[in-house]
């Protein structure tokens, strides 16, 4: 089988678009990539989109966006698994091209959120989850986040100072992209003293609601090694697992076990472990999901992600350095796009182009991505030759 | 590469299902499947769900779906493209399989639509277009299908009767569909005199909304030879293409170019043409869709669609008999299902297990699946050894 190597990223800054209607800023980060990898449009095979349809008045995305990218008649379609729907479209797309149906496929994540009202938003992703059982009751996202901290903390300690560092970090590097939605520091006292969510998440341990689009675009070895030359990043580990949405049916309230399982096939496929990796992109929607991420994917011990942070081993120059570009905390988090976004930023570490949030020496690069409260999680693995 | 065969087929009744929720419904296609091709439960190594989101209240469906298949944590993803977003589940799947990623994966094509009113699903659909600068001005499906007949009348002098004969044939084969939404025959003076909904199309013109599942479960050729034995189906091509949404864009307005770009390509793919295909199922959303698929898809000349219904070549012992199971038209269109349906069907004619519907010597068959007004067109081949 073919490996699959990206050969171009585009990103819009992430934050209210109010500025471009979607197949705008889908344009907008397509257009980025095809200039990054000096790419002509003749050679787009295909075109994925990864979107969630509902926030936006726009719906089927795919269609319009292909009209507006130029690109009929070729093939497109759109995935969707909640805020994993941008890395559902990268594992169809890679598929594609290990199929040997297409040898380039342009992948690409966007969203419109800052349409509705963040009630709206709330509602919406609400009914991700059964709405016969659970949703109906007021199960929202920082609700169900909150009860994984709360039960973190009785069973190993973790503290709201280190959901609030988790934050810090966050936003200390989120300062230092130029596409991030919020670009200040934070201090772990203002993050403690913010209005609170749902106990003990305050609104500093949430991420925020964003426009925004990403694109990567992959080819076959044989394309990519052409196109690409010394510059490609190899996608060489692609996870995918599912997991229930009722609490109810979790081994545990701690970690997300469609993490773990998407990690096993990720690194199993990739043939490396958790201390390979030199830099990672994690689904920080809430801050106690970065905490549980180091845990699911073997940076750290179970119940050892709060020291992980306080020690700050996932800052550069740690063990694992983790979400250096703002993460969804401070980047924002347009859903569709983030899994795409992950994915540029592992491309712009390997290749040694973060500037001042370089990890030195990034040569094995992993994203994770949840959907829903891990009713999806999808783990991919970047390398460098 | 690998083939892909089809090893089991599941499908519900098409209709008002206020008896089950989507996830029931997708269950229980799915166990239809599963006894359809005596298989264990433990072999799905993964789903692919096609639906459009917004249709009803519960949303991101995969993740539902998979923890009520009790299926955690096997990978699953959802796909969208308007009305042929079961088409793209098994495109998916189907690349998933040949890229070697998996052996066995279970596709389902599920919708509840009778919980919106017909004009929330209309402007919804509408919503499908170019909200920017078209669906605000009124451009509806019907509205844009009749400007398609009014312009193949003008041009080729295809009339009301003609377009009242393919409604008759599908109602005619639709009486005999246990699975079917309509189970009674219509006459052409019953069609012409029934109200206008969009000139020249009147109400037995337009399909019908419904609520239904179907779900195919396609193998590699390993596991589908050892499963399946002789009542394999093979996928044999599979065709994806898209088009502008907008009609200013169309080279013409009598036909969809996306339909003849997939058929090119799957024909290709499989190695046979249009005069080779025993029996198709078409996307007959409104009747002059289906007149234009007999011209688009090759089996009579451009601009003959009118004279191959009134000449009965669609019919069960005409050239290339269309639409035997009632088409969207009689058996109803739950948008995300449809496209898996039309492979249910396909794979019951060419195992000979159709009954009175049966096409004598079946063993070349075609799927043609449609999104938008052919922003998106799926074509599939399926064949017998």
């Amino acid at each position: 089988m073919s490996r699959v190597g990206v050969v171009g990223i585009g990103h819009t800054v992430f934050g209210r678009r109010s500025d471009a209607t979607v197949q705008e800023l889908a344009f907008e980060a397509y257009r980025g990539a095809l200039a990054d990898g000096d790419l002509d449009p003749e050679l787009i095979e295909a075109t994925v989109i990864g979107s969630v349809p509902e926030y936006h008045k726009q719906r089927s995305l795919a269609g319009v966006i292909q009209e507006y990218l130029n690109l009929n008649p070729k093939p497109t379609w759109l995935t969707e698994v909640a805020c994993a729907s941008g890395s559902a479209a990268i594992r169809t797309a890679w598929m594609s091209i290990k199929a040997g149906v297409h040898d380039v496929v342009a992948v690409i994540g966007c969203q419109k959120m800052t349409e509705l009202e963040t009630a709206e938003i709330l509602a919406l992703m609400g009914r991700v989850g059964d709405v016969q059982w659970e949703s109906g009751f007021g199960t929202t996202f920082p609700g169900y986040y909150a009860m994984f901290a709360q039960r973190h903390m009785h069973e190993f300690g973790t503290t709201a100072e280190q959901l609030a560092q988790v934050a810090v970090k966050n936003h200390h590097y989120g300062a230092r992209n130029p596409k991030a939605l919020f670009r200040k520091e934070i201090t772990v006292e203002k993050a403690l003293a913010s209005d609170s969510v749902a106990n003990p998440l305050t609104v500093y341990d949430c991420c925020a609601n964003a426009d925004g689009a990403a694109c990567v675009i992959l080819a076959s070895e044989d394309a990519a090694r052409k196109l690409g030359g010394d510059r490609v990043v190899w996608l060489e580990g692609n996870g995918c697992a599912s997991a229930s949405m009722s609490v109810l049916r979790r081994p545990d309230l701690t970690g997300v076990p469609s993490a773990r399982e998407a990690a096993a096939q990720a690194y199993r496929m990739a043939g490396v472990s958790a201390s390979d990796i030199k830099v990672a992109e994690v689904h920080d929607c809430f801050t106690i999901a970065e905490i549980m991420a180091y845990e699911d994917l073997g940076f750290c011990e179970k119940g050892a992600g709060g020291s992980f942070i306080s020690d700050r081993q996932c800052y550069i120059g740690g063990s694992t350095p983790v979400n250096v570009d703002g993460g969804l905390k401070a980047k924002g988090h347009p859903v569709g796009a983030t899994g795409v976004s992950m994915a540029c930023e592992m491309v712009r570490q390997l290749r040694q182009e973060a500037g001042e949030r370089q990890v030195p020496q990034a040569d094995i690069g992993l994203t994770h991505n949840v959907g829903g409260i891990g009713q999806y999680c999808f783990v991919n693995i970047f390398m460098k030759d």
